[in-house]
């Protein structure tokens, strides 16, 4: 399942999307909201499954479209989602062998974005563009990569590691949302793990205890030990207790970290040498102005020791993980509006971790690039 | 019902809505339209019976969102809607007692904003945010007030006077809508009696006759002798009618005055001694731009002389009151429309009455604060 | 079925639409998305039937909102849809004899602009306006003319010249359509005959070849060999190429031509003496932006020589222009917002055709007038 192509990018827009932090970026004073993702790393914009061989799909990366496509040798290529002639999406277009062809003008582009073949070109014709750019991809855990930094970092820049997902000890559940917010309101919901208040009505009464945190210029981390003190909770908690994760009286271990721009959670029961249950989660910016990001998640589970009482439980485990993403999706989305209306972030963190990871997710941070609305020029 | 609650505010926003006009606002040269309404008064924003006990409310003034809650000893509290901590809406939250607790990491509020409980605080977390702004709020004739200005003022204040609702001889019928336009439109609508065309549906052929008007300061009023010309006409008109309000060939005074900031409208029927029905009305900012207000009315009608036949016509009084309302919602919102696309006001208003309301809308305003759209300011 | 009506505008904004190219104004070297289109011509702004006799039409060119009424006397009327009075919309109004009444205070218009009547106006009122812009106005060939330029020019600014449509050989077929892409785009598109794989579904396999193109200032010409490859096509098509259009094998002649500000379309198959199809169309922008256009399109058919088969097949053909056009309006738009978000015309031309249409909407057009948003200014 895993693959590299490396695709050099060609045409005018090639090399618009590159570059690490600019001088003039004054990180630690920006304000966390205003402060694009890091683009030197691969991150995943669909679902393997999404991308069917012979069909393109539309996917985004901080407000750059991409047009991915599977072509007829089982390969996935992404393009600059724009015919270089005239701009129209080419995931409109039609898959042609390992090619895809507009649907307008039909001109074709071969999988590193070059022009393969314009059908009508004469000699009166002006002379046309190269192609469009290409990114660098990667299929790995179920989810198709891109790198939409610097090409040339691209194959030394490493995929997330995730050793569980190949163990026949675990099983894992993928998960694909947009949610409408900054990335880094992400972060800091996962690494305060002081909001069980928020999932009261799923998990009971949880009480989270801050054992200990540290971080580091990419990472931040923080572990907590969880005990359940009660409280009506849903079955698929219940299940994953009845498996030893947040049995009442019990108490777990739960590590949160993020190592940017990824985001680890596990839980290790009390007792217990390896995690029950271990989160992977990243959350990648779909417009220009990063206010809508793309949270990818592979939930990997310990199997159960009664063979077939996962089959049965998977269901409610979804359907659980699902209301508590819900519940963090409505105070994030909240979140995001109030920074909106207010123009700024007006926050007053007392968390020493949420201090962390900002702190950890601006020095890594690139400035967003003003959008070109259209608006505001006028012909005068 | 009626009940006072001072609150002071506390925390750094405690101060940010406070002021009387500016020095440098040119009032009479200023477009009517970009004139912020004055804060220093009583204004309704919730129908009490919208805010159950311990239930929360989400409303506004002028694009500063509230929450109002009604603690367990029955009083309404007004606090600002944003947590102190991460700004997500405290009407997301959980009443207990007569505190509130936002729904995120659960912070507890007092009626006054401070906050009273933050349940993980621990010597290693940051000084936390002493609350939110508090509004003092008052609750009457069966509507909850706040006093959106300088706290200072609000108890010297005076709710407005509404002796007619005491009276047993009157019934009183509650409005509360939503209008998209400057709260002015409102103003110049209810005064200037000749769009009665308007009404023609309704209230068949209504022939009203200026006969008098004047102003000050802070007032504008205008008198208009009535008389009904035929035509069809609804119902609820017609059973008005019957109790001596706007009878075919009779000529009923009506008197209409804006005293800053409420509007009130009586009809005293030909040779009676008493209204017949009285209009209160007060027309809220909504949003920051205040291109939006929220109508608050209380039509006062009296009692008819045959028994039970008020509890009859009631529900076609009522249709007849939507009627007309929704009729000038549709011009109002027009006009709205039109002074945004022209971006200035370009009335051309000819009639004496319209010309001094606006000059008292005027003089009393504040400026509109600049909203802060978090779009234009991007990192460089 | 044609008419004149000439038309004084009156009141102060009489003046404000007139006006040709300014001084300031590169036109070579604008950005096409951002060029108004010509004022100086007769534009469709409704198709007749819409315009009922005693009612009102609302419509716009370029922003300005029109009100179109048919009064007694037969004739359509064009006012600015804005009261003088409040910028209410004479839209809203009612249609009494050959005057035009606001729905609000009932103000009276005459065809020609003027305020005919107040009906509340005393001695106290001041000074009433005069009244509104009044469009010239022409009615011809199912469809209502305006002439939005300088009003002096109108009478001698020929309508379009449609022969076919007199012609008892021939049979036509009128569209009124809504496309959200400024006008260019529909110009380019049907000068550019390479996008038949757009309508490869419609057509089957269609080949065009050009056999020449010229232009001069005001008009750019396209001449096309068309061969039928095979492939499926819809009944529609398969039904005129029954009748000489597009037969298999067969090779029709296609000229297209822009002629500022109309397009013309016209098919000869081979040894045919005249056209068996010729579309008229012209592309009239809607919003003040021009970024969305009217489309109004009258294809004339030749009459096929058994009698009765037009009428069978008229359906048919009427269903496959709508799903050519239906393509051609995806790709146009996907233009237009692709236009908006890159904020600048990037299209990398290569054909010649389409770089001479190009300069004649450069060269013919004048600067868009800025729009006055409400939204950035705010009384200090």
């Amino acid at each position: 399942m895993t693959g590299i192509e490396s695709a050099g990018g060609v045409g005018p827009g090639a090399q618009a999307g590159v570059g690490g932090p600019a001088v003039e970026f004054d990180a630690p004073r920006a304000d966390l909201r205003r402060v694009g993702i890091g683009r030197d790393f691969w991150y995943p914009v669909a679902v393997s499954g999404s991308v069917r061989k012979g069909k393109v799909f539309a996917t985004s990366f901080a407000g750059e479209r991409i047009a991915l496509y599977r072509g007829e040798s089982g390969g996935v290529h992404a393009l600059e989602d724009r015919c270089a002639h005239r701009q129209v999406p080419l995931s409109m277009g039609v898959v042609e062998g390992d090619a895809l062809r507009c649907a307008y003008h039909a001109w074709a582009y071969r999988g590193d974005g070059r022009v393969s073949q314009i059908p009508y070109l004469s000699r009166e014709c002006a002379r046309p563009p190269r192609g469009v750019r290409a990114f660098p991809v990667r299929e790995a855990y179920g989810l198709v990569f891109v790198h939409p930094g610097d090409p040339a970092l691209a194959e030394a820049t490493p995929l997330p590691e995730l050793p569980l997902l190949g163990s026949p000890r675990y099983t894992t559940m993928t998960f694909s949302r947009t949610v409408r917010c900054h990335y880094s309101f992400m972060h800091e919901n996962l690494l305060d793990m002081n909001h069980q208040f928020l999932h009261r009505g799923v998990v009971g009464r949880l009480r989270p205890e801050l054992l200990g945190h540290r971080s580091d210029a990419v990472s931040a981390e923080a572990r907590y030990l969880f005990t359940h003190d009660g409280g009506r909770r849903d079955r698929g908690a219940g299940l994953l207790a009845g498996e030893g994760v947040g049995r009442g009286g019990s108490a777990d271990v739960m590590t949160i970290r993020t190592e940017y721009p990824y985001q680890r959670l596990e839980l290790v029961p009390q007792g217990a040498q390896r995690p029950a249950l271990s989160l992977w989660a990243v959350y990648v910016p779909e417009d220009a102005e990063q206010r809508t990001c793309h949270a990818y998640g592979l939930l990997t589970i310990e199997k159960p020791r009664v063979p077939g009482l996962l089959r049965m439980g998977w269901p409610l485990i979804r359907r659980f993980t699902e209301r508590v993403f819900a519940e963090d999706r409505a105070v994030v989305e909240a979140e995001q509006r109030a920074w909106q209306e207010q123009g700024e972030d007006r926050n007053h963190e007392v968390f020493p971790v949420v201090l962390d990871v900002r702190r950890v997710l601006r020095a890594n941070g690139v400035p967003i690039r003003p959008a070109r609305p259209a608006t505001a020029d006028l012909v005068h």
